[in-house]
């Protein structure tokens, strides 16, 4: 069989094709194929996250391929975890996907969710396969805070500096472009592989980052759940734009993974990260010089 | 707005009206509302799991409430975790579902997963929230072994006893009773509502239980998976039948999420767990005076 649908390899040949793709890894004591998973949890304590995404609606199969979705979906979980200070040691996935998949469609999505979490030393370490008539990839991911306190969205102060890690509006430019029929560019590259800076999660929780969020719903948007959660006003003046990208795609695109966190003035920042505003007594985000009719992406709306 | 909808109410508003439904726990160090949870895992490990069910292959709407679905989706992560021989102590959910999703099912799916999983303990850490045509619920479970060693599928030796905690068969027979018509009755609510034996998980592998899983794909089937994993072979003689139940119903149809296991010969059983079988050398499962042309459910056939 050639391209093989996931019908007639069936629930378990499919997932023993995809398990033999993927590796292990010390933290990950035990893998793929019994009940659950057990994960090496070092410090006392798991960060865990999960994300849903939709074919139709976070990504679709004429515009992105399988390899991508994986790497997008691990993305989207490991940039959580990250976003926390943590690094991500291990992922479950679910799968609901149509009968007719085909079998070759499945194993380049294994391979993404494999790749991308590479990038920060973890592994696939199980999941579950079910059968609907629309592709739906859930990625929990599990990862260690190696001692730190979790940086919550919280913990803002006014005084502090606003700093980004990572590129915004790329991904929604990205969209923009397939949209109007382009199918090759940096951008859009970028919006179906977005590229989050997971190692720069646990720097900023060193430095003493007061808060922070990974960018998914919008930088504006984000930096709102900061100011809210906080009982902060947080004011953005200096908002980096990558080529191609415009001010609404930056402030309010999601999908980068970019992280935004909160830091003590006069904090030494790394390579990678650019003071992009400040944390003021009050309420509420300003962009200086954008009028922000709307603050991101909100699901059904 | 007596019932507004999902796309009513916009995400940050379900997910706030949602949150709200769910307790904490001294597990949960940091609960819903951030990038991630933090779970505290005492031991150092954690197991992990996830399960997934899709509107129309698993549940129907028309046939379960929201609150059944809750409890029958939380009931299938929980039972993994028992069947490692740990308890669970967080949930992470995410839905898909369409913007025209009544909040009120949304609420009560979450009462759901907050009930089922109060039974062992946990609660709801975290989730995600997407749109989607067709409602997907996927269910992570993390739990804690608490010093015990996962019990895998794989330890299976020739002279074990095969044990049965829980009940087979039933949720098949309820399935049967809706597809005729029925809407009520005690098989009826199995199916929407199973009843793991959770905390004979944790007894089952403190009574040194060499292999063990949940009934999910079916009583054959499931043994097959640690007739294989162990290299061995089971022949299982004396399946118990609920009232109502066939005897093919009871060894192939899987979701009541019984707990089987083998345990060394001579272990002394506590209350809700009798032998149905024995492990012997070779390979495969037989099940005595059953003609096993179908060994349980398997998605994608």
């Amino acid at each position: 069989m050639p391209d093989a649908t996931a019908r007639e390899l069936g629930e378990f040949g499919l997932i023993a094709r995809v398990t033999e793709r993927l590796g292990g890894s010390a933290a990950v004591l035990v893998g793929p194929g019994d009940d659950a998973a057990v994960v090496a949890a070092r410090d006392g304590r798991v960060v865990a996250t999960t994300d849903v995404l939709v074919e139709g609606v976070h990504f679709r199969r004429d515009w992105s391929s399988a390899y991508d979705v994986g790497r997008k979906a691990a993305a989207a979980s490991l940039a959580d975890v990250a976003a926390m200070g943590g690094t991500a040691t291990a992922l479950l996935v679910g799968l609901a996907a149509p009968g007719d998949l085909p079998v070759s469609w499945a194993i380049a999505l294994a391979d993404g969710l494999r790749d991308e979490s590479a990038l920060v030393g973890a592994v696939v370490a199980g999941g579950d396969t079910v059968s609907s008539d629309r592709i739906v990839v859930s990625v929990s991911a599990l990862g260690d805070l190696a001692g730190r306190s979790p940086v919550l969205r919280s913990g803002a102060r006014a005084g502090d500096l606003v700093v980004l890690a990572g590129e915004v509006g790329r991904s929604a430019a990205g969209l923009a472009l397939l949209q109007a029929g382009e199918r090759e560019g940096p951008l859009v590259e970028a919006h179906r592989r977005p590229a989050p800076p997971y190692s720069l999660g646990p720097v900023l929780a060193d430095l003493g980052a007061t808060a922070m969020c990974d960018v998914s719903d919008g930088l504006l948007a984000d930096l709102g759940h900061i100011a809210s959660a906080s009982g902060v006003a947080i004011v953005v003046g200096d908002v980096p734009l990558p080529d191609g990208v415009d001010l609404a795609q930056a402030l309010t695109g999601g999908e980068d993974h970019a992280l935004v966190a909160c830091v003590p003035a006069g904090t030494e920042l790394p390579d990678g990260v650019r003071v992009i505003g400040r944390v003021e007594p009050g309420s509420g985000v300003t962009a200086v010089g954008f009028d922000a009719r709307t603050l991101g992406w909100e699901h059904f709306s």
